[in-house]
């Protein structure tokens, strides 16, 4: 009887939590799509990028000022499926041959993007007082690019399948795989005091067996499957089978412990090399717009905590500059070494600015393995979020200085108009 | 020192937590939306309704099989959208005009099909033993339709804005008011012992609120809203706006007591009110069959436990039986009394049996409530499970008895192939 009076009592807590919850995550969303319709039009007249807007929304409600939306895990689902939509949708406005031909020129731009971050800021860490290996975690966090933000304004500016477009995605892409080498070199270090070789070769070895399993897909079984959508006629049958292999690679990728967004990309272009390309776009854009990608957006915003303590102020303020000029910096240069004019390197640098979930995801795993304190943590949160604001407005002056491209850019939006 | 310790403790577990919540999640959804493609495929072969597939392939994969799946919170959150969003879509397809005309058949078939099940259903529980007050719950329980299942049905023959399809509507809306009010009178009889007549004023008021503030949005709001956002031209303007009006019209719903796919087939008809029905139609069509509709049919398998009592067996059988023929009987006299011919009133009577998250909800205040005991909670479920598997197989084959209609369904599906 007891037992039976108990179940029945934690039965009650969860179904009355989870209505409670079901209500508010409703109205939040709703909230959401208001307000970013609203930011939407202001950016719009303002000609600034959409997403600043919303992640200017995000920090408006959010507990750094009016304090009446937190981040939940549904509305945290939703950010996390926005990510994934919008690198699919990404992939699939990719240019695959362009992509191949600007491959070498991604992996250069990524490799110099990763360099300068963790040396510069690292550096500067240790001016700063940290010790050698909180440095470098501080320095790796911000060598992480989160591409999904630059995705959006060069979606919105029509140059997904330009050059310097393909180039930003590339070394996004390459920029993950290097992340995740960084990362469990950097784990194995504070917590063995040594770096652990067999499990460097496995990593590596899943990465490997993940790409191969990608190229497959994309080249073979995703065109198939397509086809194969297209031939039944189901309701709906092309977006869903868009839908399974965008899960699929985005599942695989990070059972190979890459990101989700790099399978969703992949799968993007899988979609984009069948006959479906178009249909893909027109189905999913609407799932992604509706639903998904204004929380991503606006949860960076509600993950944005103020920063109470005075002291820091000049640590945020350098930390943030550098965390621009760097990126800009190494990526530009990489993009002059791989051959790009000088404005379309500036673009490349800009396009790989932005910080998101793997910076963050770093910046949380340093703070679990003790490497950063929790003043410090939270700072570094707040930093992040200052650099991803600043960089999508960053991306579209420096597309404006691209010739042929800025001119492009402005007539696709004029003729949208 | 110990308590930064013990948060990061929390953090760290919640983290982890939440990343292998996330790949849970998106294989699932990715694996749910494979089976049901395949269902779909045979279940089209066959000639049977798509959500019966669905259904079994939940059962399948659920722990009464093979139990590789379970409902997670954020499969429960997709299945609730899914109704939300199925909902909707019955909104925008029914015709407003000819669901005022059939109003009043709409009570009188709404009545009739609370009537029978309560009396009937009440009555044999009585003779399995029950005391009155538990046998009046199971009545109750029996009485609340789901007729997204059935709208399901009727899109798939394109038969929402036939006079039958929008009787079948408006009585589910009536039938979600009565329950509401049933629901509140037994919880009152349950606890005090005597109906509490100030609380149920109250209860009232709220619904008459909420159908003022429905009418309102139908006949001024949504048009405007829908009209300026087609002014706007912002990208996806018109999918946001109508999950805007979708969603703030379900929860200003559930704020009334009612269900969300009350308020968010009100929704549906005032987006269909204004000029933009058929984009809206278009767009959120694929949000809901690609992610949120599917989760909702498989997830009433996943949530189907088998029963192991086999003393049960007679219990079962009987009840679902009854279950079935108490709103066929009971909807289709009504449907007779509103001057419906035999055909249409038995096809009525078919699209009122499906039973979901009502009954479920009302069985589970029933358990929490002390009236039901954990056996005969559990039994009751694998009955609505059992009913609402019938429910669809059982419109499909009463749709081509109706003459005009059966022929119009059959023109339609030959169209499409």
């Amino acid at each position: 009887m007891y037992t039976e009076r108990a179940v029945r009592r934690t039965y009650d807590a969860r179904n009355e939590r989870a209505a409670r919850t079901m209500a508010t995550f409703i109205i939040s969303l709703c909230a959401i799509l208001m307000l970013t319709t609203v930011s939407g039009l202001i950016c719009r007249k303002a000609q600034l990028p959409e997403v600043i807007g919303q992640i200017l929304v995000g920090i408006l409600v959010g507990p750094s000022l009016l304090n009446v939306m937190h981040m939940s895990d549904s509305l945290s689902l939703f950010s996390d499926l926005g990510i994934i939509i919008l690198m699919f949708l990404g992939g699939v406005g990719c240019d695959l041959q362009l992509l191949k031909k600007y491959s070498k020129a991604a992996v250069i731009i990524a490799c110099m993007g990763v360099v300068f971050p963790v040396a510069v800021m690292g550096g500067v860490s240790l001016l700063f007082g940290f010790k050698p290996i909180p440095a470098a975690f501080i320095g790796v966090v911000f060598s992480a690019t989160s591409v999904s933000i630059s995705v959006a304004v060069l979606r919105e500016a029509g140059l997904l399948d330009s050059k310097e477009g393909v180039s930003i995605l590339g070394a996004a892409v390459a920029d993950d795989v290097i992340g995740v080498i960084l990362l469990s070199v950097m784990c194995t270090l504070v917590n063995t005091g040594s770096v652990d070789v067999a499990g460097l070769g496995l990593i590596l070895l899943k990465q490997v067996l993940f790409f191969v399993a990608a190229a497959v897909v994309v080249v073979w079984v995703a065109p198939a499957l397509m086809t194969l959508a297209g031939v039944l006629k189901a309701p709906s049958g092309i977006a869903v089978m868009a839908v399974i292999i965008c899960l699929a690679m985005a599942w695989a990728s990070n059972l190979a412990g890459l990101s989700y967004a790099v399978g969703a990309f992949f799968a993007g272009i899988a979609v984009s090399n069948s006959d479906y390309a178009e249909d893909a776009d027109r189905y999913i854009e609407p799932v992604g717009d509706t639903l998904f990608v204004p929380v991503f957006f606006v949860g960076i915003g509600l993950q944005t905590t103020g920063v109470d303590d005075t002291k820091m102020i000049v640590f945020i303020a350098i930390m943030t500059v550098l965390g621009v000029i760097t990126k800009v910096v190494g990526c530009g240069l990489g993009g002059r070494m791989a051959g790009f004019g000088g404005a379309s390197a500036l673009m490349i640098g800009a396009g790989m600015v932005p910080r998101g979930e793997m910076a963050l995801i770093t910046a949380q795993i340093g703070f679990n393995e003790h490497v950063l304190g929790s003043e410090y943590y939270s700072t570094i949160i707040f930093i992040i979020s200052l650099v991803t604001l600043v960089a999508p407005l960053l991306l579209k002056l420096t597309i404006r200085k691209v010739p042929g491209v800025g001119a492009a850019a402005a007539g696709t939006a004029g003729a949208e108009q």
